[in-house]
């Protein structure tokens, strides 16, 4: 069939188990085809194109409410409901959205693109339906990795007392979006390769026959001691929280997970299903992807498998470059540990975890915990550096608050993607993270311009005695090797100063190295500031450029609420200096998906605006 | 012996058990004396006298590191730590801090005020530890409460994966702050009933001895099935996070404790020791206590149990004229649902789930999980009216973000003790929401003065279509009974409108009418501004305010950065408007512990000190 022509999941109904069966393999191949052309969420979506294609013909959406925690394993489910003739816009500027988006189809329920929320919404969602007496499905897909964290514990203790109806399922690969961490996947994955309830029953009731003497007997209780102890510890996972527990199911046999939902429908009770999928499912290279490779992907070449587009020789992403600065330090001194919340791929800190195995810990999809253990760490004389991701930061903010700035412990963290974030749109963008930080008394915050001072920032980060956080973005930039020195907190540097210029520029980071070039080439006369420190910020410096009386721009990509614009108007108030003050950057309003460029052009908080700005400016007077 | 000449807690190593029984009882008419004169937290510490007494005696402090999650159950610590002579300064103005303290004592190794961060930093510590090759023991202690919160269940988690060495002392009295919910804590609950795994194991020998023959085997195997089932379901909970557990243990026999404490102590594996206590412990007004009454309490009547001040006849709390105002709402429309994570005494809901208990939720300590499941009730047609503390709100500020605000659900926030908080000190200040909040496109925030217009904006709340955060104080305030109106949103008022004023001043909640009172009472030439949402604000009245060229005074008791002296410079940049801009409010740092008056007075941000300045200022001219 035309997988582009189909318009919603109600054709399926019809569909024997051997044209469901051809289905996946047409959807699979598409998916590869076109995720293959666009980028995107590979390894989580081919895992569950069976369980998708069985879930539509078992549920009757939008009536039922189906659903993905993150979602970004929904293709399948787009591609079911109508979408895909779009999926060659995916995550492209005002294509179709990598998540699911209540704005983009009647069949996209919930939305999200952070773990951990479809319990809690299903919980408040069943919750609803039974005090207004609907009768509907409610069914969140959930894989390993979200499950274990707190978030979805907590909803899972809620949902276990509370009893609303309503069908889990627990799309069990395994792996989150690396591999899993924590004793509770251990346990869980004792249950995965068990038989399960059935299985168990079936045992004791052979026991039971084969009873016949008193020696036997000793055995037999031995026996079914074992017996049970296994299954019953194992299952204890969702015993304790009181769910019917189905499984575990083959995730790839389409059959099998249509007589469990069956059976799932008729519980009055919360039931979970147990899934068992192959993340990557029928592309080898992502099948056999342990570190989480293929979990999102460039562009790649469907063949060889390699990327369309690599990194050019001479540059590196922003993430790696943190982190082979991070291995030197750690290489220098063994006090240094790295922590991340389940971001190794994402971050490059593989090589960092293969070189020191024993100083590094990834603790999982578990941010708030992330922060606290690093606390602890360094409460015990060592220097955590934690990396985060921006938007994951804003998860673990009372720990921030509460315990690393109230404590002033010497915790640095690095604030990956911290910006725009692209592609993956409104949920990932990291353009909060200065306005919750500023306001913690006594941190340390920046960001630097390239290499060389990401190099020296995180060098200082490492002789600091009090929180510092340093921020970068997405993308690439030079190599450099070189040696690193000691900044002074809260020291901004000029980067262009005239004697008499016409106006200040103040920015940080990678963007006043574009200014710079802007106003070089074209020789214009301005300063420009490069305000490294976001918090401390440099008062001398700021007094100087404010007290010049001309005209200040701050050029940002961050949220303008909340960000340094903020502190150069209090500073200017409180030395109550007169100042005619713009700042680029982005409006109270959340931000989609797309390129960089595209986002910065058509929110007008590219430099390019940033010069029309000052253009306009001088031509009013 | 006098409890106010203990200096550390090596004394206790020379006691034996009647000795160490003797001086419980008179910790215990200690503490009931001093926390009956300043009050404090009762309940939780009278639950603990035993079980401190044992830790001090089995483990030796500050080597070994014993410490409290949140810590409001730490008073007999301080007591044997040396601190019993300043308890008669507790949680007052340079007296004692009502949490651990680490700059009070070198016995206090961690500090906290919110839930569950203790296994965290007891992992770090630890790990760390290990790390350094050193040997101590490290001995966290948790209530039940705290327990199941998702923080605490993630470190669980981690703990059982990483395997160092600690004891977890779990502190069980089946309460957190008021009565516990969720499935978890049942499972606890038939373990608290259980022999625990010794009686388990004499069971099933006594089981295997009787076995004679075939009918009695089917009949034993059932038996032996049961006796497994239960126990091994119930220490699940444990088991499935890999620990071993030595208990139940009775909390408040020191002898039991002690050998649990010694079998722990020989265990190179993580071990939880779980303690049966009695919230409230030896006062039987605590101990009968099922609403969370005495979990914190005023200063009170040894004898009736009757606080010494009352509340007076005219007035009423903030939480309780909320929460009155959200019953009438409730009785109106029954789409109105009402949930707090934990604090139903505290705010005053338990009125409210008594007339409406199908339409109330106590999620427990879970913030995260509160505002993610009333996203989940909007998206089903509800109206969420979610309580929740300004310092605790912090616990779900990605929530806040990634799911209400930019989905824009229509869920009402009531943000109780906000601004600071007294005696709770530096953890429970509501100072920081405002600056979290003011960033998130579309949402409404905002605080009323008076009863009045407190009713009006919760009204106006419960008929807006996004989502709508409406901030009140701790403390007291004029009852008041009348209809109420819907507001528009963004409206500002003028108290006072001079037509030629010398200064303007603006304000929100209830310093407005403290400032009021002045200005009338002094005859001064001063405008006031009632900016009672914080967001959106009124650009109308506020370029009004601004164009009139006088100086502008921002009162706040909030921190000031990120608050909305930031919004007022934002929009006087934005509109070119020159401006003589001052604010008072909080600096960028941390605030202690005290009474309201005091902590403003010394932080000069008391209404005095804003006339003060302002005179100030008209004398520098």
């Amino acid at each position: 069939m035309d997988i582009k022509k189909i318009k919603d999941p109600s054709f399926l109904k019809q569909m024997n188990i051997d044209q469901l069966d051809d289905l996946a393999d047409q959807i699979r191949s598409f998916l590869l085809e076109s995720v293959s052309k666009t980028g995107g969420h590979l390894s989580s979506n081919l895992g569950v194109v069976e369980l998708t294609i069985a879930l539509h013909y078992c549920f009757d959406a939008p009536k039922d409410k189906i659903f993905f925690d993150v979602g970004h394993q929904c293709y399948t489910h787009k591609i079911l409901t109508g979408r895909a003739d779009r999926m060659e816009t995916l995550r492209q500027f005002h294509g179709i959205s990598g998540f699911q988006k209540r704005e983009e189809s009647i069949y996209d329920c919930f939305e999200a693109g952070h773990s951990s929320t479809s319990l809690p919404f299903a919980l408040g969602m069943a919750a609803g339906r039974d005090l207004n007496k609907e009768d509907y499905f409610i069914v969140p897909v959930i894989g390993d990795g979200s499950l274990t964290s707190g978030l979805s514990l907590e909803a899972l203790n809620q949902i276990g007392y509370q009893k609303h109806k309503m069908i889990i399922v627990f799309n069990d690969n395994n792996m989150s979006i690396s591999n899993n961490v924590g004793v509770l996947n251990s346990n869980i994955s004792k249950l995965r390769n068990s038989k399960g309830y059935n299985g168990f029953k079936d045992n004791v009731k052979n026991l039971l026959k084969k009873g016949k003497n008193g020696e036997a007997v000793i055995r037999m209780i031995h026996d079914v001691k074992e017996k049970i102890k296994g299954p019953l510890i194992d299952a204890g996972f969702f015993d304790d929280f009181g769910f019917y527990y189905i499984g575990p199911v083959d995730g790839h046999d389409i059959k099998s997970l249509i007589q469990a939902f069956a059976t799932a429908k008729k519980k009055d009770v919360p039931v979970v299903v147990h899934c068992i999928t192959t993340k990557g499912k029928g592309y080898k290279p992502a099948e056999e992807d342990a570190i989480g490779k293929w979990h999102g992907v460039s562009p790649f070449d469907l063949k060889t498998g390699k990327p369309i587009s690599s990194v050019p020789e001479n540059e590196v992403s922003y993430s790696g470059m943190v982190a082979k600065c991070v291995e030197e330090e750690m290489a220098e001194n063994k006090d240094i540990l790295a922590i991340t919340p389940a971001m190794k791929y994402g971050s490059e800190l593989n090589r960092l975890f293969s070189r020191f195995p024993e100083r590094c810990y990834d603790v999982g999809i578990a941010e708030d915990l992330a922060v606290d253990f690093a606390c602890g760490l360094s409460m015990s004389g060592k220097k955590p550096f934690l990396s985060i991701y921006s938007s994951f930061l804003q998860r673990a903010y009372d720990q921030l608050n509460h315990d690393v700035a109230r404590m002033s412990l010497p915790v640095v963290v690095g604030i990956d993607r911290a910006s725009l974030a692209g592609a993956d749109g409104a949920t990932h963008h990291g353009v909060f993270d200065i306005s919750l930080l500023r306001t913690l008394p006594g941190i340390v915050l920046c960001q630097g311009k390239d290499g060389e001072e990401i190099a020296d920032l995180l060098h200082t980060g490492f002789h600091c005695d009090r929180p510092f956080f340093i921020r970068y973005p997405k993308g690439n930039l030079k190599k450099w090797d070189g040696r690193k020195k000691t900044l002074k907190i809260g020291s901004w540097e000029y980067l262009i100063k005239k004697e008499d210029p016409q106006a200040i520029i103040i920015s940080y980071g990678d963007p006043v190295n574009r200014i710079k070039k802007v106003i070089d080439d074209n020789d214009l006369p301005f300063t420009l500031v490069n305000a490294r420190f976001l918090k401390p910020i440099d008062e001398e410096i700021l007094a100087e450029v404010l007290n010049k009386g001309k005209r200040i721009y701050l050029y940002t990509t961050d949220m303008l609420k909340g960000g340094l614009g903020d502190d150069i108007l209090e500073f200017a108030a409180a030395h109550k200096i007169d100042v005619i003050f713009k700042a680029i950057g982005i409006d109270d309003a959340y931000v989609g998906h797309g390129s960089l460029s595209q986002l910065e052009s058509s929110l007008h908080i590219d430099v390019r605006s940033l010069f029309e700005l000052i253009e306009n400016d001088k031509a009013v007077g």
